[in-house]
């Protein structure tokens, strides 16, 4: 088997999304998807969208997209790169900056697509142990050889670096890109995109999928000076002309405009995961404290491999990785208050039994 | 500028798309876009994906539009990998197949993305003279040391081999990957997805965008034995765990799943060709035997570039490439029947005063 593959390809191991289950109706707390609709306007502007257009190309440029983008970030147009997802921008950023020659300097425990891409890309990435408490030591990222790649907060451990040191390791990497993945900013962490006036070598990667509510619709952006966006252009129009189509472009751009749900939505998710944090720390959990829209906990008396099993039986399902330094752990999303509460109930049952 | 990018990237020449003219109205014979809007199914799909479950990713394995392209095509759905529209499917088997190694041969005229993917994945392709008239030298595609990249019918030439022609080449590369690019196959030529259940070398790649009015929503799709549908899956993994977004999906479904509406669709673009092509001959046009839904003409008394141009100027857009062996031709899409009357009109007022 495996006959007529690229040689290259034969040991790659890929990205393994959290489960989409079809057997039965789970509460799904295993991929950080939003538990709320996305805007309305975002909806009916997908309907809009619906119509006889469809058998024209999308706009390549995104142009109404971007405009989009523009306006909820501050940033300029000639700033913002539109893609189908954040995880094809991060795709693209990797094969633009990271493939033959520069290798990307990224913490041990972090999100573990960025492995995969520099593999894909032909090098390979550094990885520098994060401390204990999962913070990341900002001083080794400082100087690198090659650039950065950090996502802010870090995934799966939630756990946010203040701007502060964000832009300490930007000015310590001159002439080197640091590209900060900002998916869960929205949920508690300070953006990066003020910095990117001030420094050429700063890409920042967005999405619509979380805070968004629109995981549906893939329409993801990077920001940074024009050279950056450049290069992302050019890797683009290598691979397909046309990323994103007619409806996700709609459909994203609207709800970058309605800001009055974007605000209402994450701070309802924000709500919720501190209520349900502080039921699980009543129930013995032990957590980091969470910048994003999960949350990565522990129970000193429980293997989380068992936990994991136990509420999957039960109808739950969380994520876990059975990898060094995570295996102890668990990422679980932040769903509806309804949603948290019956996890928070099943937990308490399994810990009482488990005695 | 260009400081950061990887250095392979320095000098690689994207794929240049057909114009999208935003200045003012034109009638769009320029980037083979099907003049007829898509199925009223294809609108309702898409209108009722609109939903609260946009907050949910997508099925990454695009269950139900694989279901409808087996359907569609009769192959078993084990043997089907759906893509972000044929191109993306393109470059991920370029990236699959034609990396690290196996160097593609296609040849010389043919779609201008070939050699941009394969210098995107650090290769190059194996350029084959097509023959005066346009049509592919078989011969030349037999026993080659990596294997064939060719469409059928082709582009720009919009020339199609028979379907024995393929299998010969199918048949002459043993272990070695055929791909065969269909974008235009339901305009007049044969389908070689028959051939699929006999050689396990063949992979077919098709697209929606073209007889299914599909353009702004972005679904393509590969038919191949099951191991070359793995390599796929595992590239496309490494890339983006979810390229099809929820309302392309539910569109593309319906799209394929209306028979009627595509059998009438493409019958009149073809009848609008037939007819389109006889007046041009009047006019002193000489052309290929057009099996898709565009013409590649040439005039024996006026140059390509400025008929091109002068078309422009009076509001209609075609290709011109300034290229070896085509820059004496404009390739012309088949619009609806008043387009075409317009561009006869047009290119007779052109060829009358120009004597």
């Amino acid at each position: 088997m495996k006959e007529m593959w690229s040689s290259d390809l034969l040991n790659m191991k890929p990205y393994v999304p959290g489960e989409q289950p079809k057997d039965r109706r789970y509460i799904k707390l295993n991929t950080n998807e939003n538990p709320y609709p996305p805007s309305p306007k975002a909806i009916e502007a997908v309907v809009a969208a619906a119509n006889a257009d469809l058998r024209l190309y999308p706009d390549g440029e995104c142009g109404d997209l971007v405009a989009a983008i523009s306006e909820f970030t501050g940033l300029p147009k000639s700033r913002i790169f539109a893609g189908n997802g954040s995880d094809e921008v991060l795709a693209l950023a990797f094969r633009a900056f990271f493939a033959a020659g520069a290798k990307a300097r990224t913490p041990d425990v972090g999100y573990s697509f960025y492995p995969v891409y520099a593999e894909l890309f032909g090098t390979s990435a550094e990885y520098v142990p994060v401390n204990d408490d999962y913070s990341v030591p900002v001083e080794a990222f400082i100087d690198t050889p090659g650039g950065v790649v950090i996502a802010n907060p870090n995934a799966p451990t939630a756990v946010a670096l203040p701007l502060a040191d964000i832009e300490r390791i930007v000015a310590g990497n001159p002439g080197r890109l640091v590209l900060v993945d900002e998916a869960y900013v929205d949920f508690g962490a300070e953006t990066a995109a003020g910095l990117i006036e001030k420094y050429d070598n700063l890409l920042v990667v967005r999405t619509t999928s979380k805070a968004h509510s629109l995981a549906g619709i893939r329409a993801g952006w990077a920001m940074g000076c024009e050279n950056l966006i450049a290069a992302l252009n050019t890797v683009k129009n290598c691979v397909n002309s046309y990323t994103v189509d007619r409806i996700a472009q709609a459909g994203a751009a609207a709800a970058l405009r309605d800001r009055e749900y974007f605000e209402t939505t994450r701070r309802r998710v924000i709500a919720t995961r501190e209520r349900a944090a502080a039921a699980l720390r009543e129930l013995g959990f032990e957590m980091t404290d969470s910048k994003a829209n999960f949350i990565f906990v522990r129970h000193p008396d429980f293997p989380a491999k068992d936990l994991f099993k136990a509420l999957r039986e039960r109808g739950i399902l969380v994520r876990y990785w059975d990898l060094p330094r995570v295996n102890d752990r668990l990422r679980i999303s932040i769903g509806t208050d309804a949603d948290m509460d019956a996890l928070v109930s099943e937990f308490a049952d399994i810990t009482e039994k488990g005695r």
